[in-house]
């Protein structure tokens, strides 16, 4: 019987596809009122995969707005009891599928108290965060009941790129938007495996610019659903220190899509299969892949903005099946529970 | 011989001594400066060991001074050609040992030029980072040989410590400040030992608030010295998702100080032990060093602005010590040389 993880999984193009028509109206009616008055400061408050969907909207939100954006940590507030003095307009923007985690919550009440715009991208429509916020764009994912996120995850990352496609004066991204259901359902019929990670004991998951946060992701559902050790970093920074630890066939999983880091990223990759790294290379792009011991390849490539939702989704069945053949139930992580509650 | 690493880490109570004499001046100059004009926003930028300083400082900045802090990804600048619209005042702090990588010196020029106050806290003064910024705090580390970075990383914090202490309404922090290089000298006295971790695959180290990015740095360390799969993760985060690896064994390196976050702290780590987590607890508080299966006694604390610096000083013995007995050269990570450049 399929797991609940690769079910759910599989349902996320048409999750998309249902989020795109029913969130329409009010994403419309909120990009048009923030390029009326564009926030002098976006923050973001989310936790685990929902974070690492943030840390996507930040770098476009950035590289494509020009709006600074900044990563919030809820402990600020909710232990030292201090509430950061913002720039006027803010806007926060608040990540979660069950909008349960207290921190999450309790920084949307005190921003929102303060003046700041706050919008919640969730998945439970009836949830505290759902209420704590003032505008909520629902991600339609319906129930999640694998640990592990996988459709509320890419819902997220595509309720976040509506929003910015009606925020972009020109009109590139908006035409693209519609492709994504229809690509993501091929990106299931990836090619490759992780049968390389059998019996690994670590890993490192690479990637840079916007396909960043996707390799923190990818490296968390192979903790969550295989209980692999992986560990996400940027390429940067990996270069920065923790290269250290690489020795003959030590894998090393890079996402790669072809925007402005793609030529950093493959002379970087030459370098680290240079020492001796294994290297399992997801991608649609054949220059990618031809440095790969290992290739993973995705069947079709979108615009760099939409792109790295296609790396996820196509993921999803590479790490349930490993899962299995390292004896994991992926839809059973040791010690988690769906709602984590932290303060 | 002892090694590079040994010594230099060593000398941090002198460097710090140091430089909280040398520049006092300029620091007091600046402190006048912000406090009269206050910034709308800072920005951090920084690789590696001087990220997690970074880091350190956007905790504190936002908890003591209410100021906002982003951590700033160079590749927004240096790959997609985009340079946010800050609010204005913004202030810029960039943190590097050597002062060479591109990308931070890139992004302090482009800053800069847009009219952002920018200071950089670096150890060499005639490097193109120190040029570059308009105000320069300099380490006063000397030279730095290990390529794992120890007391440049203690003068990071420090330098932005006596900031902050000018910075600050009350007195508290200015006042404490002559504690530390006594302080940091008697840290060196640590108790206990990683022996655990002589044979271990991988390892996760956990702080929380203030001692959150120390346990970035004691994982990165643990990486660069010891070959060893350490991850640096929140506390909250790794209940999140990442517990889902504990088994039973399975070494746990918790940072822990008496501040706001202490009593959760201690919670969580009960939680952790209850699923088999092998607990080391560097500390110098009776109530979490019972918790311990390691206890590694810091001989004494400091307040918690401050205190960060100790555990990491604390820690850099134990690193050596476990290195060595993991038949690594303190002094020679593999595959990394003591400035990298990335774009």
């Amino acid at each position: 019987m399929a797991s609940h993880f690769r079910q759910e999984s599989e349902e996320a193009p048409l999750v998309v596809e249902r989020l795109f028509r029913e969130n329409r109206g009010e994403v419309e009616g909120l990009a048009a009122f923030l390029r009326r008055r564009p926030p002098a400061l976006v923050l973001t408050v989310a936790r685990g995969s929902s974070d690492h969907a943030a840390l996507f909207a930040k770098y476009l939100l950035e590289a494509r707005l020009l709006w600074p954006t900044l990563s919030f940590a809820p402990s600020v507030l909710t232990l030292y009891r201090a509430r950061p003095r913002l720039p006027h307009p803010a806007l926060l923007l608040a990540f979660s599928q069950s909008g349960e985690s207290p921190d999450v919550v309790e920084a949307v009440r005190a921003f929102r108290e303060a003046g700041v715009l706050t919008v919640a991208l969730v998945n439970r429509e009836d949830s505290p965060l759902a209420q704590a916020a003032e505008v909520l764009l629902p991600l339609h994912a319906g129930e999640e009941k694998a640990v592990a996120a996988s459709k509320s995850f890419l819902a997220m990352l595509a309720a976040f790129l509506q929003l910015l496609a009606h925020l972009l004066e020109e009109g590139r991204l908006r035409e693209a938007l519609p492709l994504l259901p229809e690509a993501l359902f091929r990106a299931l019929g990836v090619e490759g495996s992780l049968e390389y990670l059998e019996d690994a004991e670590g890993l490192f998951a690479l990637g840079r610019g916007f396909a960043y946060p996707l390799a923190l992701e990818a490296a968390l559902k192979l903790k969550e659903v295989a209980a692999l050790h992986a560990e996400g970093l940027s390429l940067a920074e990996f270069l920065h220190g923790p290269q250290a630890l690489l020795e003959e066939g030590f894998p090393v999983l890079a996402l790669v899509q072809k925007d402005e880091a793609f030529e950093g990223a493959l002379s970087a990759l030459e370098g680290l299969k240079a020492k001796g790294a294994h290297l399992l290379v997801l991608s649609a792009e054949p220059d990618a892949l031809a440095l790969a011991h290992s290739p993973l390849k995705v069947p079709l490539a979108l615009p760099p903005e939409l792109n790295p939702l296609l790396l996820a989704q196509a993921f999803y069945p590479l790490a349930e099946a490993l899962a299995r053949a390292r004896g994991q139930d992926p839809d059973r992580p040791r010690h988690l529970s769906k709602v984590t509650r932290t303060r």
